[in-house]
């Protein structure tokens, strides 16, 4: 994920680092959005620093244009375009209300991989889109932390955090190419959140269900309906009561930094303008308080990335997660070899 | 030294990055201070960012708690605690108004090689702890810097310089753990701070002896007293008139920054506030003359380590204390080895 | 060239790093200007925290003195210099409202390797002294940039663009020691600049002459006359006419940051103070555009230094003042070997 869709209303271009690469984006003059190499082919300025010349984004130095394939199509001051210059191309979609870009060999780019978050454009579904958030940590420590409940207790405790609920247990699955963490409570009183959807003050059953998929899109399931008005513990959740999804994609700038891309939908209260901006602010609120220990935690691993980690039960969703990806890699590094 | 002890009257925990790592300072129910790893064994957050519960220093991202002795004694969750978690523990003592932590092999850790700054407490002396000081040089350079009194004219000329002195010879001894240098000034006037303190304008007899012992803890003792009053010249302070003493602890951060804890003694004008609080603003003055020049010289001296150094006169005192730390760090390095 | 001559007004000293080097400035008390090495030998602090103190540097920690040559002449509170105590001294010139250094063999020092920008000195030009700009960009680019009239439609729309002028061809010739780059234009509107210098608002020619030496030094010649009045595309400028020169040497201060001096000198409304006001702030500004671009096209380049870069024809001039720098230094390098 490389943008919110809201950061291209403008047009462009949007210069930004993506896995360590320079990237640029813009929408021609159909409004159809394109991402190039953020580097001018003739002396490297950058691209975003240019301008939308019609269908083509034109460099801010000496007026090179470049088509959306990344070609170059005119010099100003001469006939010809120099063979070979160009710049990278990559294949770009607009959906869900996020820009998905595939930095990899564009003949593997399919589009089917992108998550189906088809409650963003549901009229069913209230919509948040998120906050613009820049992180100096590596992006694994962030699924590590949508993946772990355990930490509520402690990091979120002028916020979301809940003790009462520690006592249920987590249950993780590994499914063929996610990983499924769940946990059920039973027969409690709503918290604050569900209580303002629910038409009663009555105890309800409780979900909060994650998966995530590499090489981080992770949704998280959670709601609440009336005590026992469902399967219990199962794989789907009831089909009475409220449900709010988070849709998190965090996205590496670098080793060291990562651009949180985030969402939130919800079915309940979702005229309620009030409401929406009370979600805005209270999810943002919440994690800004896992902003501070990410990137403290972040300088503290790179201070000595040899020092070892010792694992806990509430690792299991986190260090499945790891494993994805890490085989994920691997089997790419294979393809890539022959 | 690891820090003031008033850095610690809120119990803590207090992060402090010292020779390279990273610890964390608190005090448990009984007040007793301690000192760990500031680095959780688990996901490497800071202890620092968690808070003390009960005697234990608490995680701020996953609750494990550690005790006194750096053992992990709960994780939240879970019954059992993973073989091996817990963090390192540092022998800690406070003592003369200062935090000291042993950061070396813990069984040679030795309380009886603090020093002997015994003035802090006595009624007999008023005392003034330090500002927090954190420079951007050697600490080394710090330590030169005590130990010279030839600068006093060029950089302090704001402050307490003063050529008349330069005249009177320094002598420099080598003792068995320690390097002392001295001056004796003869029946000259007071200087403004030593005029406060005597009973009358007459000319004076002043001393200025440093002591310095490996890594840097370094005592100037300053008086004056009557003309021929004393031993003039000899190992001891006259008894009569008047005295002060600075005592110094330069302590590495890292190799290019250090902490420069320090206080000052004084047994005339006691019960004096104003006079101790231009007490503190008059050295703290001072010492700002040189924070720049040491962070000038710092940053000078890395352009290129390679470069020589031109030894004068002036320098014998901190070559010699320097040669002490050399020849103390080549004995602990023979120990580790064996 | 190291600094402009109105740094040194108050007598200094002024402490610049030049090349990767720290060099030091100042007056000795008949007004002659020196260079040395920005770092006494004793403890290595910048000379530039000391003083002038008659002829001589003083350095700010412990008085040492530096006469011109370099030598230190005085060691307070020892009567001998320690043998070899000194540090390097720069040959030194003033010139044209510039302080120019020779940071090589002091053999080769030439003075008349300075170029002849006599119409600093000369009443019938009037002069403006540059503002002091430091670049995060290697020197090489604003030569790049100096000599590639191409980009003015693209990077200076607010301010000079003129896309009116890019059918006219550029000449690039190598003569011995510069690369000269020539466009002529004929029979056109005045731009605003120059219709303030002309009588009438009759169409002209213009020219548009860079030349530029080793390492950096370069002119821009530009001016106009009536049409016809003079051999149009000649090696000369018209006799009739309004003329204006630019004169800039971008200094390294490393590898990655660049001094850029530079004045500007004019031959018509000489006497004009609003003029030369708006002369200084219109010069400055159309720069501020380049700074930009500047910065991001030397952080894009060292994103990947390995990169290739396209070459268009308007390189060409670029391409050979490169040439000419890369020889010199090859040929220095042989005579270094030798």
């Amino acid at each position: 994920m490389a943008a919110y869709d809201r950061e291209l209303e403008d047009g462009g271009p949007l210069g930004r680092t993506l896995l360590n690469e320079p990237v640029v984006m813009f929408k021609d003059s159909s409004g159809k959005a394109i991402a190039l190499e953020d580097r001018c082919c003739h002396r490297h300025l950058p691209l975003s620093l240019g301008q939308v010349v019609g269908d083509n984004l034109q460099c801010g130095y000496h007026g090179l244009e470049f088509d959306s394939s990344g070609t170059c199509v005119g010099v100003p001051g001469q006939s010809m375009v120099p063979p070979g210059a160009g710049v990278v191309s990559y294949p770009f979609v607009q959906r869900h209300g996020f820009c998905w870009i595939w930095m990899g060999d564009p003949a593997q780019a399919d589009h089917s991989l992108i998550p189906d978050w088809w409650w963003v454009e549901d009229p069913r579904w209230a919509y948040n889109t998120g906050a613009f958030l820049q992180i100096k940590c590596h992006y694994e420590l962030i699924t590590d932390n949508l993946l772990d409940l355990s930490h509520l207790g402690y990091v979120h405790t002028k916020t979301i955090g809940n003790s009462a609920i520690v006592d249920f247990p987590v249950r993780t699955e590994r499914l063929n190419e996610k990983v499924r963490m769940s946990r059920w409570i039973q027969d409690r009183p709503p918290p604050p959140l569900y209580r303002a959807g629910m038409k009663n003050e009555d105890n309800v059953d409780r979900w909060q269900i994650v998966e995530t998929e590499p090489p981080g899109h992770t949704v998280v399931y959670a709601g609440c309906g009336p005590v026992g008005a469902g399967d219990f513990g199962g794989p789907n959740e009831y089909a009475e009561g409220i449900r709010l999804r988070a849709l998190n994609a965090p996205t590496p700038e670098t080793e060291n930094s990562t651009f949180y891309f985030y969402s939130h939908v919800w079915d309940f209260r979702i005229d309620d303008a009030d409401w929406k901006k009370q979600m805005y602010d209270d999810f943002l609120m919440t994690f800004m308080e896992d902003f501070e220990i990410l990137e403290a935690q972040h300088a503290s691993i790179q201070r000595d990335v040899t020092r070892e980690l010792i694992d806990l039960n509430v690792d299991a969703p986190g260090i499945a997660a790891r494993n994805l990806v890490s085989e994920k890699i691997a089997t790419e590094n294979t393809i890539d070899a022959q």
